[in-house]
């Protein structure tokens, strides 16, 4: 689809259980690029799941929140009823309601100077002391979603772990992937600035022009391979070299965005290897209680995750620019103001 | 291949740490159909890996068996040393030896008067006090196999489960589910005479002839899902719909063999509905603390899994009877003396 | 303190998120016994924490209740607006105000025509299709608490459990112990009848007026103990002997109130054989989603557990009577308009 | 019991599965005090747990080592035979065999020039590459002990850990915890020295001589108190302190040897804040997986913990020294040769 910088009407309070945020920052993330290269033009879609703001207007029936709160807002949401929306997990909303804003026309995004969130006590906190506005920014949805498949990785204490992709998401997953006390974390891409980055982190850094990952993987652990395996890109080819990495007993837990129906999946290593694969679409609120105190004890290495700031004026070149993937170009921030 | 009764030299002790073992009762196993039809004549294999029998000749250094014991043997080995071997998971050899009896020319089978077994203190178990021969014969492989595939499924209290497939395995899984307090368990197969045994077992049973189990699954689940499948055929189009019964936040754990390295995968449901998939090859040792004192408290109904006995002088009728799966046939076991 | 029945006025709304129930069962807990006995007449508690009822009146920011449904009213409530409440489990309210309903002058109880339910949303559930007004009246606290018990005694598939008191709790825990897969659940008390309801539910008793219950678990045990021990009486000495039950590696849950704080306790007992000790003030929400699907699918035995039925115009003959712990006792059931 | 240096035999081979062990390095731990301060003169017990050294006589059925392999000796160990031990858990000895070398007259220990190791298979590892010599030793108990206490201890990522004690065992536990993610870990002691070590390993000192550890706990997290509390001292007082530091739902793990059988325990708060409570005598062997990888890795810590090194012959003053706890004394190790 085109990107385009329009003119819409104020988002209007969705319900007595909502509020409307003024967006003061938001990001463009990885999973936006599948619209902005798959989705024709036209479908009306206003794009965006990452936004912080404060809020302008409350629903009489919000608990936890108040005007003039400063917010993030969860990049996932549900119905907000059912019991995994108010534990904080809408990507298992009993009512099949789990959707990111920005992806389809009628839950607009957060790329924008307003954005309406329903069910807010569930779906919007206050930024905590201690957290800047960059890292409220991430807490919207890739530190969450990176640290869902850390989780869902299985790594014990001195386990080999491999992470397949080093973006945005890839470098959030790799730092999380070290708060289970691995022993050793193997970090594939291409872009050597991303391997750089990757090793400054701890990680050994494999860089995937020279020889497919899985192979470099294997020659560096003896043939066996690794404990758990983190798909940070969605690709079909990294998928199944990520299936490759993965030790006997191992697990292969996918983050990436991978919406293929028909993977040519290779079920015979899964059974021989007694591998464990999962994906996640990502539990974004119920992170938040693990997340929100590692990030103010400063665990994390997140400052410089935006590499460029930008006004929302330019979202145009901003994802001309994300997409590109290169040299020096991790991730963008944008300012509705500007 | 063509399965042929055959004269053959008698096994030596496989070093000091194995043992020799007259086999008293053996059992043909869905997993040797998949040689039986794929494999070709000639090669030598000697098939079978469910056995039971007494011990004829224990090596110096085998510590917890005496000649003269009554012995199960694992269906699966390993290399018997490494840290998975010793504590009952040969499926995960850290030497990659893995490997279940009577499936390669040089680890003879137990269909058969005697059978070498190698590191016998790990792979072989004197059959307790209250064990019947033919639930010790069940303990050398498929009950182990079904409750490993069950334990892996994620179940917890109050979960609907679905088993996918009620031949021997899956009536073990259907049995070994029981354990985890499920709420529902909904069984799936073509058989009458299956189906009915599921419904006795307290499933509710579901004939696919009639529609795709995943349709009927949906149904019965209002559109939801089952929170656990247990896979135990190993086709691709039972693979592809067991993933098709699975909710939300579900668990697909795979115990039927199958070696497709290929499989039509549908990822993106897997990441859209957050699923887990998994597959084992069987911890057999590992799984005998959790499995005997339930056999001892009769916990399972194991008395009719084998509805034929015959003599092994009889094992190429016993092998096209089991194949056939025709109704009023599940198991058979064979008396290699007869 | 002496239990008698007054004239109150009627309670008002607590805020927009709460409910009026206009109560139509409810029931003595062992718990209730606790004030009977040790609290002084005159604190105004308004006691019970297990009641069933009509929606009369609803705040306007309820979402998931309406005037006109009959719900089940947890016995335990939180600050409604943390996030362990939020999720279910107000007795790890981040705000400290864990509390049982009737306990305290400030909360009045369900032993009464109607009840104030603040935070109703998290607090109450319709009760569902399927489930009895007894087994409603079950769900509001000991088949939760029950659970809550067997849930944190790590109890496996082929375990040996010890329920120590079959009391209406121990009655709720021996069945929920079965849903963990054990192969031996040891049964202790020392009324006959409850010994006999216990063994009817499949479990061994075990009549302490004989010999200490430890005493006897040891013996049927080879000298080995159980893996999982639930107490559910609360005495000094039940606790002591709970822990005596204990083999090397197991687990002891404690689900009897016992509010001791100088218990002579065996630390040594515990180091040499590895123990975990825990107790559990019931999270009774968080329960629903696993017992409700298990109550309408009938897995556990509930019909006999109330024993007796009254007016709440009995309540201080009821109180006497299930004080008494006679033989033929075990719950009683009381209805506000009789 | 007074210590002194004595001529005795040398050791036999323990049957076939043992070995002689010549031993190169050994150290004195904090649990041989209990026997220093409390067990009588005259005993016969040859003292130490924590020794590496030389193969120097296998018995026939050994496995796994060979004479002249340098291994690190468990210093728990079991009957060898059972699923635990082989599993690497002598601690859960089915036999109820499990004991530290040197706690007894019949199993000498590695306080000495030689020592005898039965079931060498089970209890002795080969010295892993890359790990030095005082690593290894540290690798026989009481990082192991560590480890096993913060693997108790429920830490999740972001979690808030109190470690009360930071002697050697506790700066292991200290250094464990880090392990499994947490924003804050609390170091609680009264020895200057100990502090900034605890400091200087990531963890925020709390000098107990200036007030209660429990009560600058909760001074420091809002009167909420710590998810996890490690005891790593074993005096009554610090065990119950310990207690008070935990905050609802917490769990406190006692690695401390405490042998008190009339602790005076505050069930109550154990119910009110449903708290677990455990202790572990450590499984020394089954920790290697996991730990030798990070040890080879670097992510520990351990080159400060030996402050002391002396010779053999020096035995009582190095028990003198070690039990002052004075400024500068970590721990000693000792060479046998010297």
């Amino acid at each position: 689809m085109e990107v385009r910088l329009l003119e819409v009407p104020d988002p209007v309070l969705p319900g007595p259980h909502g509020v409307i945020v003024t967006v003061e920052r938001t990001a463009i993330c990885g999973s936006d690029l599948h619209l902005y290269h798959d989705a024709p033009t036209g479908l009306g879609i206003r794009l965006g799941h990452e936004a912080i703001g404060t809020v302008a207007e409350a629903g009489a029936s919000v608990r936890t929140l108040s005007v003039g709160d400063r917010v993030l807002v969860s990049g996932v949401i549900g119905c907000g009823l059912c019991a995994p929306c108010v534990a904080g997990q809408p990507n298992l909303c009993r009512a099949g309601q789990s959707a990111a804003f920005g992806t389809m026309a009628d839950l607009p995004g957060g790329q924008a100077e307003a954005m309406a969130v329903p069910f807010a006590d569930a779906f919007a906190l206050p930024i905590p002391d201690g957290v800047t506005d960059e890292e409220a920014v991430l807490l919207t949805d890739i530190l969450p979603t990176g640290y869902a498949g850390a989780e869902r990785a299985a790594i014990r204490p001195g386990s080999t772990v491999v992470v397949v992709g080093l973006g945005p998401v890839g470098i959030m997953a790799l730092q999380c992937a070290k708060l289970y006390g691995p022993a050793r974390i193997l970090a594939v891409d291409m872009v050597p600035e991303r391997l750089a980055r990757a090793e400054r982190l701890g990680a050994e850094p494999i860089d995937a022009r020279i020889a497919p990952g899985s192979q470099q993987v294997l020659e560096a652990t003896s043939g066996w391979g690794a404990d758990s395996v983190i798909e940070a890109v969605g690709a079909d080819a990294t998928v199944l070299d990520a299936l490759s990495c993965a030790s006997t007993g191992g697990t292969v837990s996918v983050v990436g965005v991978n919406l293929a129906m028909a993977l040519p999946f290779p079920m015979g290593l899964v059974f021989l290897k007694s591998l464990t694969v999962r994906a996640i679409f990502a539990p974004v609120p119920g992170t938040w209680s693990a997340l929100v105190p590692l990030v103010q004890a400063g665990k994390f290495s997140l400052a410089e995750t935006f590499t460029h700031h930008m006004g929302l004026s330019q979202v145009a070149e901003a994802y001309q620019l994300f997409d590109s993937r290169a040299d020096g170009v991790l991730k963008v921030l944008l300012d509705p103001k500007a």
